[in-house]
């Protein structure tokens, strides 16, 4: 007898499947565009923000086909924004999921072209999955989507992240930086259900809240897992933010008040979740994700007396 | 007394106007996105691609402001796609609509983030823009935008296109690549607002027939002019096309019977044309069209006696 998988699991395989196959490619498609496209659905990620869009669906009662659709959507918006950053002009990376990069593979010009076809097949998704809301619903949930994707979000703290070495004087802080870069796709994430699932204002507000705190804790970790890395390689190999010049908390206000942000970071975000299931009790899934970023934080306090 | 523009004279300023404000850059955008934004928005090119769509919607009964909407939205999708070709790792332009490319003046990633903003700004008018129309006619046309757009449009078209050189055996033929380089848009020109306006199946086939001739007539004209420029040249600068191995319907079929097929293209446009505005006489406009390229063919003829 086999044990049944625990639903979350159930879920994760159903995403993994609708990513691979939420883009089917023709017998047309051109040889060097057909293999950037495959490696890129068959090397999903964590499929962490399909997940929340998934489950943040099902809580606004959305139907399963329309959840997987918005899921999936998200999902491809992040992977193009991936593809894109790893090009030699943008973060010039090797490396992407275990494998070489799609640009390294298959050309600059294929990795560029199977972007924006993750991201008009994106755009389709959503447009197809917003059918069943209100026109107000929708008209909203298409004004938030540009909000967080477009000149004003992801777009605007990619350029500002790339441009970071090259300001002086009044430049934006990693902290505003991360809000475009990183928080901007997390909102996505969280709001866009909501906007189509009817919910009311003051929880849309703390949903968005709340991908603020968890977006900024993560950018935080991660600069300060770059610093650590330093340190205790004791400069052998230069972390990549201060050797590249790019924007990190842990540089710009010092690791110990950037270890101090990051717990009161983490609380702010612990309050709007409390309050936010006070409201809404079938949000009890957002739990397990903030019990992902207490463990990753454990882990970062062992090395914390590098800086005491 | 100041004479009255004509009608067209004033859509075509009305649209300048669109194009340039369409996409408003607040305080905090990134002075790289900021500079290859500004000088993409004040360079509109031709208009022609929002002139149709302009036209085509009022035609089909669309309010003003949805009209203005799903013009500059494919006027942005154009550009966006100029921004992405002119880049070097496709066809490495220096120049464009007279100033030196984006990527050269703002650098590669500002150029590409700047298209994904257009990109972005698009998709939000065009979602804007169907607002009005029934949930079927958004359906179809969010399904038309992707297959235009998307990985069977005018991607594979641009990725066949740079890699021609490369393929040996069975590939596609210069006429298949412009189907999907050049005739995708010109479709979605002519088709979405017809969609969006509630048309008869019979006029969106006889629309999307029209795009199809009138996009492979004008492929069919670069192309010529490509070879005619080397013939007259006597090789002192060699022709593009034949210079890089790009598709060109001239060289792979001869310019004689390129020029047969061209003309051939122009005369199956023009009865289509004609059997659209036996249905809709209101479309008159689009035969101010066909008389430009009938001009630029008349320019062609002069020349044709080189390969007599």
């Amino acid at each position: 007898m086999i044990a049944a998988l625990p639903d979350r699991a159930v879920t994760r395989v159903k995403l993994l499947a609708a990513f691979a196959a939420g883009l089917p490619l023709g017998p047309e498609t051109e040889p060097h565009l057909r293999g950037a496209l495959q490696q890129t659905l068959l090397h999903p990620g964590s499929l962490i923000r399909a997940q929340l869009v998934y489950e943040l669906a099902g809580a606004y009662g959305l139907k399963d086909d329309r959840a997987e659709k918005l899921a999936v959507a998200v999902e491809y918006f992040h992977t193009a924004s991936l593809l894109f950053d790893d090009l030699p002009c943008m973060d010039d990376a090797t490396q992407r999921r275990g494998e070489p990069c799609v640009h390294r593979s298959h050309g600059e010009a294929a990795a560029m072209l199977a972007a924006l076809g993750l991201v008009n097949r994106a755009y389709a998704l959503l447009w197809s999955g917003l059918a069943g809301s209100t026109p107000e619903q929708q008209s909203a949930a298409g004004d938030y989507v540009e909000k967080c994707l477009g000149v004003e979000g992801v777009l605007n703290g990619q350029s500002q992240d790339l441009h970071y070495a090259s300001r002086t004087g009044n430049r934006p802080s990693p902290q505003q930086i991360a809000t475009g870069k990183t928080v901007s796709l997390i909102q996505l994430s969280l709001v866009l259900p909501a906007l189509l699932g009817g919910a009311e204002p003051a929880e849309v507000r703390l949903l968005e809240r709340l991908a603020a705190f968890w977006g900024l804790s993560y950018q935080a970790l991660d600069d300060l897992k770059d610093v650590f890395q330093q340190s205790e390689q004791t400069g052998k190999t230069a972390a990549r933010d201060a050797s590249l010049n790019r924007p990190n908390l842990a540089l710009a206000i010092g690791a110990t008040n950037a270890l101090r942000r990051l717990e009161r970071l983490l609380r702010l975000g612990d309050c709007t979740l409390e309050r936010l299931l006070q409201r809404l009790p079938s949000l009890a899934f957002l739990t397990e994700l903030r019990g992902r970023f207490r463990e990753e934080l454990a882990g970062l306090q062992i090395s914390k007396n590098a800086f005491a």
